[in-house]
């Protein structure tokens, strides 16, 4: 055997890492979308060992002699970032013992499966403490990873999600947030009290929505040939670039929130299908952040998917699938895909309310994890929170509260920042979007997407982890992060 | 770390790779059921790079020193049994290298997705190189096993699937069916001439059959907590014993196909569901052999499936799903799943003349690994034995000829004559049943379908390896393979 040099050898452990990988992205879709109730102790076992296995090669012991070795290495600017992300790969594995990443793989798993069902059931005593053997995890897990960084705990967590990104950065953007959401909603919902809105009238039979679901994905350019879309109890994105595994739910009540969904997950899924095909099984290859990933589905959903010009596209899908109605009409569309309302759940909120969502999350488990609050006290705070920024009780509904998304049951605490962020990015990237192409809103309106598709593409999907995130932002759009970008985009869009 | 005793180091290790392999079944299912084209690339290399895992952890190095120092453990009954087992996967895994079992992982990858549009495309030309390829590979795994067993190749092949088995005991068997089988063919088609059999007029939508299979699964006693129904191109029972994953594939021109499809794959389905749970991970858990494994689904499809009793309980199922005919009248269909008619497709064969298509394949295999025969000649041989056996051109017609089943573009060569063992290990287990419950017809009729639940559950399922194949069907049974209990079964059933 001839002697690879280091970077090469790194290269090869990490198309092994990523192949592995593979069948446990495919099991964890299955789990979500397939798996029957029996199957989930020997599903969870099988997960864990192989997350387990997955670190052990993370973390093998000539690893630290190689990336030295590498450094040393005559490599091009692209080895170089590539480098830089094997790097950052060995140090988040190198910092958690083997054991801790099977135990919380078990009891992510124990406590997602439980989940499932204890949510509609909105059985938050059962819950508990379930929920209180992940945190204990994941406290462990950011001690861990703060000890190897030296960053805070929740720091080490968030930098996981969002490489770079600081609690106290996200404070500031909130605080920031925080001093003109609350009157911008109130403006938004008195001009919009005087409208007649006509809401659709249901009941709309699944199997038609999974049409329309479909039909949608083909207008934004998913491929179905590289993947696919079915259901699960928390819609995601999942599966491996290469055959991308979206989920939706379906309510017969109402079609759109169905449908939204799935425009949000078809922007996760067109990332990941246009991740740099041929740098596949390098950690540079993955997409940049979850934050980017987010700006991604929010370019989708809300960006593109609340856009006057977008509603006329999404009008004859509507009207072909669930059959005609006033309801469906563009311009009564837009006022739906537009109605500013203050509702329990997340996944099914507008754009201007959708950070409050977010900023009660962050704000619970940021304690979550410094210890100051305990998983008891999570639904008191949250009906605190949501009768402050929302003016909603969620006093005695854990379902539509506390227990509404499987981020926490999953073990992923530092995750939420990541969709505000991502609201963020993408008003900054169509906002510089909009000074490239000033007729943009013209071509979006006459369903010339790929204007958006081929910038997003040439910005962001084709560019992988080359960049960190300032970087890559900064070349699609001229600056670093501007939430004020945002800020104009709802003023623009809300009131304008 | 305390110093396990060899045996359950061994134990550890085996756990290790039952979970592993978990991942690597539910992937492979998913391959067949739910996979997008341009996922097979990925899909293959990611199954090869585990296939390559797994095959290093079954021959790590110290391995031969734990299995000796085992045998010198003071272990009990049960412990021997699992011990023999542990030997039997060793020797198997070690004579093959892991670059090999790595090719020949890709290879049938490559050719079993291309198969799924060569077959309806009656693409002989494009199939054949990579048959071929899948061949060659197959032929040097033949060699190596071989070497390391001292039976010749085909019969280690055969080894793999039906430990024990030899093609001298299986032509020994085949020769004593060639000297009765045309006869009664001929027999039954006469007596049957005369018959009036009303023919099921479809067209029979696609869902209604599905939720038909899903009902027909629940009377056969599976549990849907522990497994599902799906579609692919080749219907197969795959997934893991705690969450088992049957196929089957529709037809809107006839509906029994896919329905007596899955009563067969139930049975295989039933026997994983039920294997030993406790020992779940040790070899000696796992189904004893694939003619066992066969003479489960048969014991479903023929002798149950086929059974006049069981056939009425079959008829208001139809009725309920599929809207009441004439042709799903007890007697009528009774008719129908016992008309013996020659024709093409293994799967869809009647079970007199199921044994034609079994042979012709052994036939053609045997030669394919000794080197007689290679690829380019399957068609001709093909059809010369369905016109000597069954009285049918295949000429030119490859899609319903050698082009009709999974198995060989997947590599398994040796498979096929346990559907004929495993037919005839049925027969000898109703055979046995019936002597000690001489009500037996009766209570099938009666819908009392448990009495033969808990003797296969007895005498079957709850074995799991423990016992070679002969000494399990002796216990069984009373006696080893006996092939004239197979003869007595169609006498009596189509001639009686």
């Amino acid at each position: 055997m001839t002697q690879l040099p280091a970077y090469q050898e790194l290269a090869r452990r990490h198309l092994r890492m990523h192949r592995l990988g593979h069948l446990q992205s495919i099991a964890h879709w299955d789990r979500s979308a397939n798996m029957p109730a029996k199957g989930n102790e020997a599903r969870a076992a099988a997960l864990a060992e192989m997350g387990g296995l997955l670190h052990e090669l993370a973390t093998a012991a000539d690893l630290p002699q190689l990336l030295g070795s590498a450094e040393g290495e005559a490599l091009g600017d692209f080895e170089r970032a590539s480098l830089r992300e094997m790097q950052r790969a060995w140090r988040a594995s190198n910092a958690l013992p083997t054991a801790l990443v099977e135990r919380l793989s078990l009891a992510t798993s124990r406590c997602e499966h439980a989940w499932r069902s204890q949510r509609p059931a909105n059985d938050w005593a059962g819950h508990a403490p379930l929920l209180k053997e992940v945190l204990e995890l994941v406290r462990e897990q950011a001690t861990r990873l703060s000890q190897a960084t030296g960053l805070s705990p929740y720091d080490a967590l968030l930098d996981q999600y969002e490489p770079g990104m600081r609690a106290s950065e996200v404070e500031r953007v909130f605080a920031d947030l925080k001093s003109w959401l609350p009157g911008l909603i109130r403006d938004v919902q008195a001009r919009q009290a005087g409208e007649t809105v006509i809401a659709p009238q249901g009941p709309f039979a699944v199997d038609k929505q999974r049409a329309l679901g479909r039909a949608a994905m083909e207008l934004l350019g998913f491929d179905f040939e590289a993947g696919r879309l079915d259901e699960s109890a928390h819609p995601f994105c999942g599966g491996v670039p290469e055959d991308v595994r979206m989920t939706t739910r379906y309510s017969e009540a109402d079609a759109l929130p169905a449908l939204m969904g799935v425009v949000h997950e078809t922007g996760h899924g067109r990332y990941e299908q246009n991740l740099p095909r041929e740098w596949l099984g390098l950690p540079v290859a993955q997409a940049r952040s979850m934050g980017l990933h987010e700006s991604q589905s929010l370019s989708f959903e809300m960006q593109l998917g609340s856009h006057p010009g977008f509603a006329r596209l999404l009008a004859p899908l509507l009207n072909r699938h669930l059959g005609e109605q006033p309801a469906f009409a563009p311009d009564n569309l837009v006022k739906l895909l537009t109605r500013v309302k203050p509702g329990y759940i997340r996944v099914e909120a507008d754009e201007v309310t959708y950070p409050a969502h977010v900023m009660l999350r962050f704000e619970i488990e940021r304690r979550l994890i410094d210890g100051s609050m305990q998983v008891e006290d999570i639904p008191a705070a949250w009906n605190a929170q949501m009768q402050q920024l929302l003016g909603l009780s969620t006093e005695g509904n854990f379902k539509d509260g506390c227990m509404q998304d499987v981020h926490w049951p999953d073990g992923l605490f530092g995750y939420f920042p990541c969709y505000t962020l991502g609201a963020m990015y993408a008003a900054q990237f169509f906002a510089a979007m909009r000074r490239e192409m000033p007729d943009l809103d013209a071509r979006i309106g006459r369903g010339e997407l790929s204007a958006v598709f081929d910038w997003l593409q040439a910005k962001v999907w084709s560019q992988g982890s080359l960049w960190e995130t300032p970087e890559l932002v900064r070349r699609a759009s001229g600056e670093t992060l501007n939430p004020a970008h945002f800020q104009a985009h709802l003023r623009a869009r809300y009131l304008g």
